[in-house]
C-alpha cells in the first residue's frame, strides 16, 4: 500500500508540474490529426517492426463504414505528407477517407531491393548492400503478418494502394509484377531502375504481354535525375514507359509522369498527390452519385 | 489531505488503465513532428485566439539558432499540410527550417476581409458578410500581439512570409499593400480579388507605380475557378497581373503561375509548395556555402 500511495503522489506531482507549465506557457500538443505508432513482433522477419498508422474520423451515419488502406514504404519519411494530403484531401471530398500504413525501416537496403546485389547505382561493389534482395521476404511479412494485423484492428475495406518512392518505387513494381493480387493500385516514384543490372526493366519483359489482364492501376514518374548527372535513372523510367506502350497487360489503367524541375528528395511531394489524385479520378463522393 | 490523496489514486487508476489500453493494443500515439498549440488572451480582438506552432528541431551546433516564420492564415485548414512539407524539405535542405504559425479563424469573414460590404461573389446582398471588413484590426493583433508573443517565446528570426487563400488571399495582399514592412514575402493563393467590387485591384493600382520601391517576394496563383464558372475568379489575377507588369514596385520578386487542374479547393496543395519553393530559390545550407 505504501508503494501505491508513493506511485500516487509521484503521479499527482508530476500532474502538477506538468499542469503549471502548460499554463505558463500556455502550450499544449497539437493532435488534430489522429495518428498512432503500431508495434508487430514479425515471426517472418525475425524482428519487431513498427508502423504509423494514419486513421480517418469514423463515420457518423456508419459507424461500421470501411475504409481503403495505403501501404506507404519509408514511413518515417513520406508519412507526414501522405497523410496530410489524405486528411485535406477527403475532408473536401476530393479522394475518399483512408487509412494510411507507413512502415518504418530497419534495414532498407535489404527489404526494398528485388534481388541480391553488391553493385551501388555508380556500378561499383559496395559492401553497404550485402543484405540485400529481400523483398519478397517483406512480400510474405506484409501478406501473413502486417495486412492481417490491420484487419483484425482497423475498419479495413477491400482497396489497398502501395506507395514507394526509390528502392521503394522497384520494390512496389516487384511486387505488381510477381503478386498482382496484393494490391488495386501501385505508385512509384523515381523507382531505382538501374538495381542490379536493370533486372525490373527484364522481369517487366518477361513477365508482362498484351495477353495478360490485368484490371489494377499503376502510377510512375521521375524527376531530374540522370537528365544533368551520369546516372541511368531518366533513360531507365523511358524503356519502362516503352516497355508499357508495348506490354502493358490489358485493363491496367497506368500513368507515367516527369517532373524535370524536381530532384530525387522533392519529387515525392508533388508526384504522391498527382498519383492520388490518378488513381482517384472521376471518384464521387457517396451520396453525390 | 484527503481530497489530496483522493486524486493522487484517481489519477493512478487513470494511468493504469490508459497502460493497459496502450499495450493491449500495442498502440501509442505517432508524435514525429513536434506541435504545439498556443492560446492568446487578445486585447486588440477582445477575444481568447489560438494557433498551431511547429517548431524545428534546435540546431544541436547552434542551440541559439532563429528561424524564419511562416505566418499561416486559415490553420485548422492548412497548417498541418505546410509544417508536413516544411518538416520534409528542410530535413532534406531544400529550404531552411521554420516555424510555423497557423492561425485559427473565430471569425472568417471578420478578420479575413479589407472592407465592410455584404455582396457576396455572385453580387447578392448576404448577410452572413455583416461582421467583414476586419483585417486592420487583425494586422494589429498580429503586430501587436502574436508577433511580440511568438518574438518572446520561439527562437523567432527576421525573415517572416504571410501566406493565406481565398479570403486569405485578398487579406495578405491587402498587407502587403498597407503594411509593406511586417513581412518578407506573401502569398496569395486564389484570392477571392471579386470582394467589394475588386477592391483590392483598385487598392493595388493606387498604391503602386514604378517609382516604388520594395524589396520583398510575392507569389501568387489561381486553379479552376472561373475558367468553366460564371464568376470573374480567373479574369481578376489576369488583371492582377498585368497590374504587376505595369506598376510593381522596384526590387519586388513575384511570381504568378496557374494551376488550371486545381479547383479552389485543391490548389493550395500545389501552390503552397510552389511558394516556399520560389521564395527559396537558390537556397544552400549554410554549410554548403
Amino acid at each position: 500500500m505504501s508503494i501505491f500511495l508513493n506511485f500516487s503522489k509521484y503521479c499527482t506531482v508530476v500532474f502538477l508540474l506538468l499542469s503549471m507549465q502548460l499554463k505558463a506557457q500556455k502550450v499544449e500538443l497539437y493532435n488534430n490529426i489522429a495518428t498512432e505508432t503500431i508495434n508487430i513482433p514479425s515471426k517472418v522477419l525475425n524482428q519487431e517492426r513498427q508502423a504509423y498508422i494514419y486513421v480517418p474520423k469514423q463515420d457518423s451515419v456508419n459507424p461500421s463504414k470501411t475504409f481503403p488502406v495505403l501501404y506507404l514504404l519509408d514511413g518515417e519519411n513520406h508519412f507526414h505528407i501522405l497523410s496530410s494530403y489524405i486528411n485535406y484531401l477527403s475532408h473536401w471530398r476530393i479522394i475518399p477517407p483512408m487509412i494510411v500504413v507507413g512502415i518504418i525501416n530497419k534495414d532498407r537496403k535489404k527489404d526494398l531491393t528485388p534481388t541480391k546485389s553488391i553493385i551501388n547505382y555508380e556500378g561499383k561493389t559496395d559492401s553497404g548492400y550485402s543484405t540485400s534482395g529481400g523483398n519478397e521476404h517483406f512480400f510474405q511479412f506484409m501478406q501473413t503478418e502486417l495486412m492481417p494485423y490491420m484487419d483484425k484492428n482497423y475498419k479495413v475495406g477491400p482497396y489497398k494502394i502501395f506507395a514507394g518512392h526509390s528502392f521503394g518505387g522497384i520494390t512496389t513494381i516487384n511486387c505488381m509484377l510477381t503478386h498482382p493480387d496484393m494490391f488495386n493500385a501501385y505508385i512509384a516514384i523515381s523507382p531505382s531502375l538501374w538495381w542490379d543490372n536493370k533486372y525490373i526493366l527484364k522481369l517487366t519483359e518477361s513477365k508482362w504481354s498484351k495477353s495478360v489482364s490485368l484490371n489494377k492501376k499503376f502510377f510512375y514518374s521521375t524527376g531530374n535525375e540522370g537528365i544533368n548527372e551520369p546516372n541511368s535513372f531518366h533513360t531507365d523510367i523511358l524503356k519502362l514507359d516503352s516497355l508499357m506502350i508495348k506490354r502493358a497487360p490489358k485493363k491496367l489503367l497506368y500513368k507515367y509522369k516527369s517532373y524535370p524541375e524536381e530532384s530525387h528528395m522533392s519529387i515525392p511531394i508533388v508526384a504522391y498527390y498527382d498519383a492520388l489524385r490518378f488513381i482517384y479520378k472521376g471518384w464521387t463522393p457517396p451520396d453525390k452519385k
